[in-house]
């Protein structure tokens, strides 16, 4: 069964303060460190594209460990701001990193929840393809759909990516996976015209509602209790809506990572990035869960463990 | 192993003649017929989206087969003109349909090789996940994109949609998948600023030398001969490409389905609409080839047998 080897990172150094904006939309410190959770938002240069975002990632993991362009299999890209509509932006990766022509290339549109679903859909794709490595790459630069006037959306979002080399000698392996949809939702967060809408309020009422429950039935369907369960990655969509899974899921708060302060939001790299600090650290049996959700609206958990 | 049970076409009623085009174009009827292949182009109405074909495709579906929504259990669209970039069109079909919370919705971009990687991809997910009943989409309405001035593009491409219903009971199952990328040469055939360009020279030459190679190193996995196919799916992006690879690869011609003359070009939907009039005729035992491929530059080749 193949696992999470190792993660990339690329944060720009680039960042705006919300501090610096908190006349402009009539609020407080309090409510920018303590709701929002955002501090800082990273921001790309303009001419950056979600591509260019995957290959500084990628320079990081090669940073880390020594990659083998001619062993990689796979490369995915999670996205839904791609360089082009065509073609997919794994294509252009694909090309400059000098990838094989062997090596399969697709994206993914997902949102939030990109990160758990690509480690199930991109492990099941290798598995049934005797495949042993692949690259996983999440981008997705909200700074070019943001409108800077909105004040839903204008202090959340920043700008990252990620890429997890998935290998088949890896030892912190998926356990099982839950998903889900509420499609009939899709208009809380939805880009029109290049301009991201946010319905905050819908948007923080299905995650609140949903999430603690993917949480119980993934668990159940693993036979595990949340006691098990060693520390847990939500997509840090804000403050509050992760303090808020924790009291409703009633999980033991110091188990719960909270990370997104000199960052912001980064949709489908929000898990990776926090992920990315611990991977190489957890001890034999430890056991962590990620879940993701947002755009669509969208849900995905999972359980990973290290074997 | 999940299987493919039925297929649900749309073709728009709307068509485009390329024979009213030949003064335009400077080109003759036998062009048109013979290296083209497109008599006319289907198009769909302008506010259609890709959404709206997938539903459409959906009807004809339940047409040809009773479908109980609340078994189905993932729900994918594959599309590189989606509705919006945010949310994923999977979902907007899955609010639509009124699809399970529980179903796992999500979007691949890929082109003209999309059907045959999703065909893997959403499978090999579903495996994964012990899930029995999918809905697989292609939506790719180029009218959107194409410029009616650009002899390169304007007499090729045609809107349609297909939906495949998986089906852990099915007894059409893939036995085995070729996938590839040469994204060095992913500017041959891209969308920017809403236009699409295609280096028609490239992306032929591309196929030409790929596809051919693509169906022998297949063959060869799964220990068959060409010989043991008894009838080969490809994408239909001109009759020229059809027959070039027939002749290449050295296939006998009578087995090779070709019918494009009245939709034109409809990249992921292409092979699923030849599919779609042949389901349910495939005897036991009998083997059938499939391989897409376009924009990446990609490919992605598949033999099913009926059990």
């Amino acid at each position: 069964m193949i696992g999470l080897a190792q993660i990339g990172c690329y944060v720009p150094e680039r960042k705006v303060s919300n501090l610096d904006l908190m006349e402009k939309f009539d609020t407080d410190e309090a409510f920018i460190r303590d709701k929002i959770g955002v501090i800082h938002r990273t921001r790309k240069e303009e001419e950056q594209k979600a591509s260019d975002l995957c290959l500084k990632a990628f320079e990081n993991l090669e940073s880390k460990q020594n990659i083998a362009i001619e062993d990689i299999e796979c490369c995915v890209v999670v996205t839904q701001n791609p360089d082009f509509n065509i073609p997919h932006t794994s294509a252009i990766v694909h090309g400059v990193l000098g990838l094989p022509e062997s090596c399969a290339s697709f994206d993914i549109s997902l949102g939030c929840s990109g990160y758990v679903y690509a480690l199930s859909i991109v492990t099941a794709f290798m598995q049934a393809n005797g495949m042993n490595k692949a690259l996983l790459f999440t981008a997705d630069p909200y700074s070019d759909i943001i409108d800077e006037e909105d004040k839903n959306t204008a202090l959340i979002f920043g700008d990252a990516a990620t890429v997890t080399l998935l290998d088949g000698d890896a030892k912190l392996k998926p356990l099982g996976f839950d998903f889900g949809s509420k499609g009939i939702g899709y208009k809380n967060l939805i880009n029109q015209d290049n301009k991201l809408y946010m319905n905050g309020r819908a948007v923080f009422n299905f995650t609140a509602s949903t999430v603690p429950i993917s949480i119980r039935n993934l668990l159940k369907k693993l036979d595990l209790n949340k006691e098990q369960i060693d520390k847990w990655y939500f997509h840090q969509g804000s403050k509050y809506i992760v303090d808020t899974i924790t009291a409703r899921a009633g999980l033991d708060k110091e188990k719960v990572v909270f990370d997104m302060y000199e960052y912001g939001n980064t949709a489908s790299s929000s898990i990776p990035l926090l992920l990315s600090k611990d991977i190489l650290y957890l001890q034999k049996g430890q056991k962590i869960a990620l879940s993701g959700f947002g755009v669509g609206l969208s849900w995905a958990s999972t359980i990973l463990e290290q074997f």
